[in-house]
């Protein structure tokens, strides 16, 4: 086994302390990557308290990780001691249902294995990022383009949130002529705006925060949208190809199901905890659509990867220390940060 | 301008009764259908009580219209004199925007005309078919083939129960291959099984009703699914390409939603009055869609009109004379009806 160093939750109101753990020695298809940098996803504090009430504990969280292969098993063929390596969501599937063998393993009928949270197929709890190293098997790693390695911590926020904008954006074909909508600028918002403006669309970025306007414009908005303003959204009604709604706060989907025009969709990625309520007359009007999206496969992460290293896409971080995890968390919990944060897992060692 | 006579409802509390009216002198570009049957759909039920707060009266219900031209405009190219014909739930349409133009007519940008319980462009209040003649541009009215003249009655629910079901099932690419689920069994679920069925798929009924299941597989369903039964939905989970779905009254789509493979689409057409509540997970398990479609188009109705000619495929329906309007309405709202009222208009002249 291998020493790991990390840091756990033991229980829904512990805080997050130093924790020392193992990890399985690499088997044939096995790597092993040294952690630089570990994203915090808002999920990561869901879990940690148990919101979604299936936290298993102690828990390691973390599911944004880059870092360096310090070693790999005898059948492992991308990577090679030195390369960098990213690690998302999930770090194991069942590889044979149809979703996995189409390449949608996000979508595994058996349900895929959680980086971290999670049991895998031999019923032991899977560790996660916030941690100096991690063994996964080579399907489920990715290679970094040495183009980003200047940028390496920024990178982490692109295995879950870059993935889960990009994944759905692409999906629905989002692409010049298309007038399309992000609703919310955080850490998914802030990356489905990147990507859509990228994309070429005309992108409109719906907000609460008059303060974000700037900023949005800079990250790629073509339109900002106060939505607090009375009548704001009147004149788009019909007007929206594709929106992208990346708030998890309960909000009335109504509102934003109206923009779109025929054969539109709203697509969900905030994972709202109430039920979302929609009138049949929003979707029969324009044969609408509400759909959701999670993650992306391994072989979509891997394009959405190659994408940002080609088109010098990466989140905008706050870099914190292991010893700002909780402050960190407080802050992301009253939406204040800008717009993601990353934890440098070099401060482990201090 | 050409007397005529039908039944109106004079306001929402109001039995419908007889009523001499007027329609326009045709125009250039206008036919004149002398009505043979026409169709009660429950949408009759929910305007005539004023149920959707946008009734007007004198309101002459009825959307399902079928019957033989008179006259024809000089501008009138399908039509001559003696053919039969049929008019849907719109009687005009803008003609000019994005939608009507891609022979989206039901997506107007302006907003259809409705055959009743409508302004026209010029403010005039629309009477429907409840009536023994109609006047409508020719855009606006179908062909129907002389081989359905023998069941004619049974067409005129083709018109919306008809187009409203073939619409989503064609836009949706439903085909052999897939396993296909329709909810409820009635005026509308015994038409999209029908096309459903005929289309190739594997048809799947849900119903809370055992004694419909008989008759469920006699109208196409290859499996019947009693939906009060405990764990009816278990083996199903996941398995399903697309859901039609022809319920009004409330009940949790979450069951249906979680029933839906990748990319599955459930369609709602039953226009449910209360909003629809349906998870996130159950959305982003499977990349779900949630979707709602109406009528279809002027090109689409004909299309699925000449299908019906073409398959033999009509409404099961109970012919009444006028004097059971009463009657027949308070068995529609029990769901006492195998599958759709339709109205011999030829009784009025008793």
């Amino acid at each position: 086994m291998i020493p790991s160093q990390g840091f756990a939750a033991q229980s829904a109101t512990s805080a997050l302390e130093p924790f020392a753990f193992e990890r399985r020695d690499p088997g044939p298809a096995d790597v092993v990557v040294e952690i630089a940098y570990s994203g915090i996803c808002h999920s990561d504090i869901h879990q940690v308290k148990n919101e979604w009430n299936q936290s298993m504990y102690p828990m390691v969280p973390g599911h944004e990780i880059v870092g360096y292969v310090t070693a790999v098993g005898s059948d492992v063929k991308k990577f090679k001691v030195g390369d960098l390596a990213g690690v998302g969501v999930m770090v194991d599937s069942c590889k044979v249902c149809n979703n996995c063998r189409a390449d949608e393993e996000a979508y595994c009928e058996k349900g895929f294995v959680g980086t971290y949270n999670a049991k895998d197929y031999d019923g032991e709890l899977t560790f996660g990022g916030y941690a100096n190293n991690i063994v996964v098997e080579e399907r489920y790693v990715h290679t970094i383009s040495k183009k980003l390695e200047p940028k390496l911590a920024a990178v982490a926020p692109l295995l879950c949130a870059g993935i889960t904008t990009y994944s759905p954006l692409k999906h629905w074909k989002v692409g010049p002529g298309q007038k399309v909508g992000v609703v919310g600028l955080g850490g998914l918002g802030h990356m489905g705006l990147k990507f859509a403006h990228s994309f070429g669309a005309h992108v409109v970025l719906f907000t609460t925060s008059a303060a974000k306007a700037e900023d949005a414009k800079k990250l790629g908005a073509d339109e900002v949208i106060l939505t607090r303003e009375p009548g704001a959204f009147d004149a788009h009604r019909g007007t929206f190809d594709f929106i992208l709604d990346c708030v998890s706060a309960p909000h009335d989907m109504n509102l934003y199901m109206n923009l779109l025009k025929i054969d539109g969709t709203l697509c969900s990625v905030g994972l709202p905890e109430k039920p979302i309520e929609v009138e049949a007359f929003s979707l029969v009007t324009n044969r609408r659509r509400l759909a959701g999206s999670s993650i992306g496969g391994m072989k979509e992460t891997q394009e959405m990867l190659d994408y940002c290293a080609e088109h010098d896409i990466v989140s905008e971080i706050e870099l914190v220390g292991v010893d700002q995890l909780g402050v960190a968390y407080d802050r992301v919990v009253k939406n204040d940060v800008k717009y993601r944060f990353v934890i440098d897992m070099g401060t482990l060692k201090a």
